[in-house]
């Protein structure tokens, strides 16, 4: 028996120290360390067990996340009209990928830039990419890797946030080309300010998944280039009439709801950061709950508005209710009893039915509703936090809501317009009224099925 | 060294046996227990390892569960005529969303009833809802939340198999009022019979994730709730031919096939309620396995009867048979062989063919096929229990089934008949052959595309 | 306080050591080892931690892996003529069900089959199922269960590939028959070779999770398929002109690819067929993110060379460039940086781009782009491996390719061959250009919708 080996646990003091007992001492000790050294493959396995679950959060609520990119998807694809339906879906699955490929090479680096707050600093981040491949480091409590997948998600939402407003009337190209920007630089700097530890996070402005940071900001990019790009033709009559141009698939549009639903959970719940404590383990399952509670609430408010105002459930409306009930509990998900969430959600519920016509008075033209749903639930969401999270105040959340709108919307914009003076926006009045699908990409989604 | 501190391990009376020691022995062993106290944030990550484990599996079966009325909404979605689809969408967002208040306000407390097992203890937990959202309470083993989270999909499913039968003739808001009742008394009373430590348990009842508590319940509702409705216009023919009336989209409803099946791994495996130890794993993964296999079982034979029967596969009862199988082994998912969960499952398919054309000579008109999955494969997997699980009686698992079958049944005709009574239940025949989206919403599900 | 039972954890030669000791002293080192006794129920929680982890890879890998049977069903049916899509439905839903049965009933067996490499041994273990339902085995270091959960759903994805290429010209029964051969005796042979611990892997060739053994195998039995069924009637006229028939619901198909690319996350994350420490979990990280990478830059490359090429962006395309990024990747997920991931997807996507309409050329009908994306990507990516995973070389990873293609393709031919000269393949011309929905299925997926 390695009398040494067993007692390797020791501090070098106490080494010291037990080498000044008599034998039989050090005998008595030395057993005693022997089941806890004994007990060591099990120590071993403890030590990375909260590495393990952190990971396992990210991955989880990054699968889920991903799978929002499918919900965007069916939901536009769902609510546009059929001649536009391809363009949708490819845009949708473009931007998605493109935002992968800009975050890795920009967006990352501008996201978490250490010490790098300097114009300087920031350039030298960019395309420099991290690596995230490296071995196993116990010491962050989570893998590298899980991070950046779970980080990306977030990233490639709010672009996707954007396709739905400008849908129907904006070329192919120029949208792709605004994404890289947003996602390689425009959204990972107005992250950075709160989640890569910059002025807003020290200023005390609380976000917790991003009402503000994702879903706001793709609104604001959003209401940028839908004022720049103009409404479709024929939405808004000369009389002032809004023109109604139905959705050619709710069943879709549903569907898409439903997925990102259930995204939500991971949205949520993965940004508690952590599985490795029952304390954490709890905090993920109130959020699971909260956020279900304000997708219901605003889901139901909706419904029971449509009802009273239009005397008719419209389910469009339920749709994005849910959605910004969901959007209205982001920046607080933990915090809130059930009910704080409910209320929370409803409220999101009662903006969704009041904000879309609002937007259409002002000849806004937002094909799916997103700016209701993602801008004003997200200001909603994110001056609500201080209703039930200490620490945290209603001016902040101004100040952080209008800094970040300020931000996104006039960057956003000089890309739009530049994008606009350049290779153009829109597509010819002859394409819009034929379609994107058969103008610009020669492929329609529903070829065999004639139009009504 | 503070040597004290290093000894927190031990308890009081080790401590004044520690205090009579010598000093150098006093060091001896303080030395030893110190390689302990180094590995004591491990231990308090072990300490949490179980609970993190069994909210986990609460957690992802919820969100999996919660897909399932993803999956039901594409399934009844696709089987509808298209001109009922926006009503069925409508129906099963809502109906999900108002599970969650009602279950929340009312249900989960009913449920689980603790000691208030009489009227007065019942009504009292009324309008009192839980807080499931404080700290983690290890002692419990998983948290308050993740179960709430669980249990809440469970109570939805229920009510999203109502709407399906009831499909294409009812209106919207009997409707959810009805789904209001179900979800908030009708379902959780008779679940905490069983669930909540009621009568049922005690007496050795055993439905491991719900054949009869939730499919069969869901089931029962629906047939009191059709038989009250009476069928849809045409579908019986006064010559007794039973006009067939197809699903507008097979893709959908395919899709929804599929996305209950994948629901079902977390339906049948979360019902497990423990992730802690190897057992639990071990008994999921069993659970996972027998599932999918009796879903297989019942697609292959529903497939190769309706082959034999009819000269053709009927996609519909192909859907409806994997359905069925797993319908099937959701009362006893754990204790079968492989072999067994291929039976069971198989038999569930051999109910779905013939139980289908049955009920349209009794002409009840159920649009998805919903009682024959859920009834009557329900009472089947119920039933087929004791061929596997120890301690299980026919006589008990048919009591259980017809205890709650009686109390689902009256209760729901209760409330289907003051429904029919005060605000009536169906719409106008005019709105009805109309079609409900456009005489109750104005709101088509596929506005462009023409009718053939 | 019973001494001896606090120290149980000491070794037979501590307890003697421990009886020379005088009481006092034994007393000083009880105290010590009781910390780890009271420490105990925790320690026991560790032992099992990396089994639980190790079988919740297995099980959530599974469930995304189960999913991409949606996947395949609804981007084969978005892909197909309408006529065709419940045909395309129907053998999706039967193929995985029978997959199901037949690797439980032979296939699991044959790919695991311990030491019984000879025909003898092979011909021994069918229609003897392995027993996966016993207690959890420690050792083993996961639940049978999962692994079988896991393994089942390779098999099945598989199956899937050959369904797309096959589409819209071979009758159900003979399909579902070469499925049953397909999945019960071919897959798991080759399978056998590499992942039941066969020459192949002893010979050194390495194929993470399945560029050959999964994509391309079913890429070779869809290419045996397409060869002896012959092309659609009318797709190749008799000038050389390739009639283009383009796919009936492209957002279903688009929705399908969504799926099978987060399935692919269980796909390729599962494969590392551990979570237990801290590395795997970090390996799992990377393997997530790579798989995305691979698949956005496929998608990237494919959109910029149909534009480039064709001056119109192809969503089909870029779909197919998803999923061959995915298929590159494959092989090994591991081991590359993110640029690497993103070079090897990309250069599927160039394949996709290339290959489809080389395919055209040599008249081989693939109606989904079947034999691009999981064979030829499947090459590309198997021979990838040798860039970034040490102790691979491109000579052994060719042997490796060409031995399963070959054993594949002529097992497929004979099986393919077989079963037309007996019950036939095709059906008549007249059923063929009715579409099989209606000609051998009686059952339309969308009834109601006019054909344009």
């Amino acid at each position: 028996m390695n009398m040494t080996k067993k007692l390797t646990g020791m501090t070098a003091l106490g080494l010291s120290l037990f080498a000044s007992l008599p034998v039989w001492a050090q005998e008595a000790a030395a057993e005693a360390t022997e089941a806890v050294a004994e007990a060591a493959p099990e120590f071993a396995a403890a030590v990375d067990t909260a590495f393990i679950f952190n990971t396992l959060l990210f991955l989880i609520g990054g699968f889920l996340v991903f799978f929002m990119a499918a919900g965007f998807a069916m939901l536009e694809a769902g609510l546009v009209r059929s001649k536009n339906v391809t363009m949708q879906l490819t845009k949708n699955i473009a931007l998605f990928s493109i935002a992968g490929i800009a975050f890795w090479l920009i967006g990352y680096n501008l996201m978490y830039p250490g010490d790098a707050w300097t114009i300087t600093g920031y350039v030298g981040t960019i395309f420099s990419p991290k690596d995230i491949g490296g071995d196993a480091d116990l010491a962050t409590g989570y893998s590298a890797g899980s991070d950046f997948f779970f980080q990306l998600m977030f990233c490639a939402a709010t672009a996707s946030i954007v396709s739905g407003t400008l849908a129907e009337r904006i070329k192919l190209w120029p949208f792709l080309i605004f994404t890289v920007v947003l996602t390689g630089v425009i959204y990972p700097i107005e992250a950075s300010w709160q989640w890569g530890g910059g002025w807003l996070s020290e200023a005390g402005f609380s976000d917790f998944a991003g009402s503000t940071l994702v879903h706001a900001a793709g609104g604001f990019a959003a209401l940028a280039g839908a004022v720049i790009l103009g409404p479709r033709l024929g939405k808004y009559g000369k009389d002032g009439k809004v023109n109604p141009m139905p959705g050619s698939n709710l069943g879709l549009a549903t569907l898409g709801t439903f997925i990102l639903w259930m995204g939500w959970f991971g949205f949520n719940g993965g940004s508690q950061l952590a599985l490795g404590t029952a304390a954490d383990a709890n905090a993920v399952s109130v959020i699971f709950v909260n956020t279900n509670m304000a997708a219901s609430a605003g889901a139901v408010m909706a419904m029971i508005l449509t009802q009273v105002i239009y005397k008719k459930v419209d389910l469009t409306m339920v749709l994005n209710g849910a959605l910004a009930g969901l959007v209205s509990i982001t920046a607080g998900p933990l915090d809130p009893t059930i009910f704080g969430a409910i209320w929370i959600g409803a409220i999101g519920g009662v903006i969704v039915v009041f904000a879309v016509p609002m937007l259409d008075k002002l000849k806004i033209d937002d094909v799916v509703g997103a700016i209701p749903v993602h801008l004003i639930a997200g200001f909603w969401g994110t001056m609500a936090v201080p209703f039930y999270t200490e620490g945290t105040s209603f001016v902040m959340q101004f100040v952080g809501f209008a800094s970040i709108g300020i931000f996104v919307t006039v960057a956003s914009a000089i890309v739009w317009i530049v994008l606009k003076s350049t290779m153009g926006l829109r597509p010819s009045q002859e394409d819009e009224m034929l379609g994107l699908d058969k103008a610009e990409l020669g492929l329609e989604a529903y070829p065999e099925f004639a139009k009504g």
